[in-house]
């Protein structure tokens, strides 16, 4: 098996189960007891928070909610900030969010908030331009993601969340950096410094699912979202997830250690991935190929072939790859991204996305460019649009 | 170690343990992706969804959501229905439920939200008039826990949701089964018939912390808490905690077995170290017992010391014990529950939890009868409330 889906989800790393193990068995206390068994529990969790406080930057690990996923999160930042500031009612983001901030936003429409939603181009980028038009007095919140979790095109987080401070020091800046964590530089106190909420989830850096955090700069009003006991300082209540939480900070450790080595080594297998395919493919784009994009991330687009057929295929040969992303599959629509950068109507369909983690070798590498093409050959013998014996697409001036 | 601390969490049942680590190594797979290894995941989730639906006699697995804490599936009942109904603004709660459901309360008295809040009695007993005098035209939900986590009291809830549709069939009724799942009869096609949401929490029944459960049967209008991606059925966004979602239905599987003796074997234990400490202490009395309780928590009173002391001395005694709830404890305030009960002054500051799992054995029990005693005469022997030459409180006549 070939696991080309990171972005979906990562492989757990051995050494954060093993780190997670005791607290399944003898540790299995509640944080929040008064006895030592429980209260060693307690410093664990301390200590987990002050290792992914520290790699963020944080000023205080006080600043850092742990959550059950990066879903929770985003919710808890429009929930929290609407609440808080309910006078301001305009918020901005773009059309081509996690549905964990695109369907909140649209949540937030019926419920009587103005909602700019900000276009891409055709590459995938944001355009300054248009962005800082969008700002406004009333402005509430911008929610922009840092990297797409399906073309992996990632947007100026550092340049955005400084312009809105400069435009107004009201607005609130939240970043879903649930596909960057670990991969792109985030530093709260530096790059990141005008950022004030971002979300991340455990399970996108070999961490287990069912983890995540969030980080609300110190003094910025934000309600509870999950409201009950006195846990995470009284701003989540419910009993911790406590092997987790302490698995995803070995997560963190792991990744603060083989980080530039991992990038450099998944950047070149990306590469080789997608140069290999562009020789071997014609009528292939790369979606996003003309905008910065995340180390690990290769969504091609192939003419006149439907992207349902390629992963059936691909499943046969045993390489797991995704078309769109995982969280909208299940329908059959096209991705809301590719949709949104205008990718032309028949590659639309014929989107897959390859993303890699730390584990992938060279040898899978070759093994995909070995059948991937064949895959898509076979299809396009039996697609209607294809041109079987001029090897092009019918309808060629329609791309 | 004798753990009597089981309300505040348990230990992780091995043959649960078992079954998850597969989904931590080789089945890491994201349930949502298209590929034969993680449908066959999502597949495990389907059965895991029915097992608990089957098993709580639910007409549908539909009417189960899978989150991350009953802590959250309480939020969400209060989020969905005051966004479903928000014509209706008047909700009945009572003094002695959990945080998850009180704090979520107070909150929305805040947003203009008009709470009935429903007393208990000495022995922690609702009063059914009351109730019934508080149901009203414009009432939008009833929130009143299964069994309290803090005295173990059982509140009458076929009585009570019952006695809500037939005054009026539009209001809705919650119960919080976070003590009561897998220790009492919960039947949503019996005795639950008339209940409309039911919150469950995993590792209250030998499943890990970070998993729960929420009940909304069919029909029920109920907004989104998590919004965001297609995952339960649209629903509850957020990737699937996949191992601790199967885990948990392996836990009820182990309790559907074991139940009829665990049951009562935990009765037989609970009752031998209540009458052995009635025996042994004075000025002692058993809170929430004049009422009907779960047959695992025991929560003695002892006039006179000072609960804390009382658990410090416990744990230097190798034994897991509990002051008010754990999602309370770091404050110092006493218990709300005890407050609520008007346990008398002198014996609001010196009660002590203890409950039991199908875990604890006879010798546990005769250790904490040999010791707890010892360890509440120490304690009075240094208060300044108790007459150490009578044997008795100074201030008798306040008790």
């Amino acid at each position: 098996m070939i696991y080309l889906d990171s972005n979906a989800t990562t492989a757990i790393a051995p050494e954060v189960l093993e780190t997670m193990l005791p607290f399944f068995t003898t540790r299995y206390y509640n944080p929040s007891s008064a006895y030592s068994a429980a209260t060693g529990v307690a410093q664990e969790i301390r200590k987990a928070r002050k290792t992914i406080a520290d790699f963020l930057g944080m000023a205080s690990p006080k600043e850092l909610i742990f959550t059950s996923c990066a879903t929770e999160s985003n919710n808890h930042v429009f929930a929290g900030v609407t609440k808080s500031i309910p006078q301001r009612k305009h918020i901005i983001t773009t059309t081509v969010e996690h549905p964990a901030v695109l369907e909140v936003c649209r949540d937030l429409e019926r419920f009587g908030y103005d909602v700019t939603w900000l276009p891409v181009d055709r590459y995938g980028n944001l355009r300054i331009k248009d962005y800082v038009q969008a700002l406004r007095n009333d402005t509430l919140l911008v929610s922009i993601m840092h990297a797409n979790n399906e073309t992996g095109v990632i947007f100026p987080i550092e340049q955005l969340s400084r312009i809105a401070k400069e435009t107004n020091p009201e607005i609130l800046f939240h970043t879903d950096a649930t596909q960057s964590m670990t991969k792109l530089p985030i530093d709260l106190s530096d790059n990141f410094r005008y950022v004030d909420f971002l979300s991340f989830s455990g399970h996108k850096f070999h961490a287990p699912k069912g983890v995540g955090g969030l980080y609300i700069r110190r003094g910025i009003p934000c309600r509870t979202f999950l409201t009950g006991g006195h846990q995470e300082s009284g701003r989540r209540g419910g009993t911790e997830n406590v092997p987790f939480i302490i698995g995803m900070a070995k997560a963190i450790e792991l990744a603060e250690k083989t980080h530039d080595e991992d990038f450099a080594r998944m950047e070149s297998l990306r590469d080789k991935l997608q140069n290999g395919i562009l020789q071997r493919i014609s009528y292939l784009e790369i979606n996003g190929g003309g905008a910065p994009r995340m180390p690990n991330t290769l969504n091609v687009a192939c003419h006149c072939v439907e992207g349902e057929g390629i992963l059936f295929q691909l499943n046969e040969s045993g390489i797991c790859a995704s078309s769109g992303s995982a969280c909208t599959s299940g329908a059959l629509e096209p991705s809301h991204v590719l949709t949104a950068m205008n990718v032309p109507f028949t590659a639309l369909h014929g989107s897959v996305r390859f993303s890699l983690s730390r584990y992938n070798i060279e040898e899978e590498i070759d093994q995909v460019l070995d059948r991937f093409p064949k895959i898509v050959e076979r299809l396009r013998a039996i697609s209607s649009g294809w041109d079987q014996s001029k090897n092009q697409p019918r309808a060629q001036d329609r791309i």
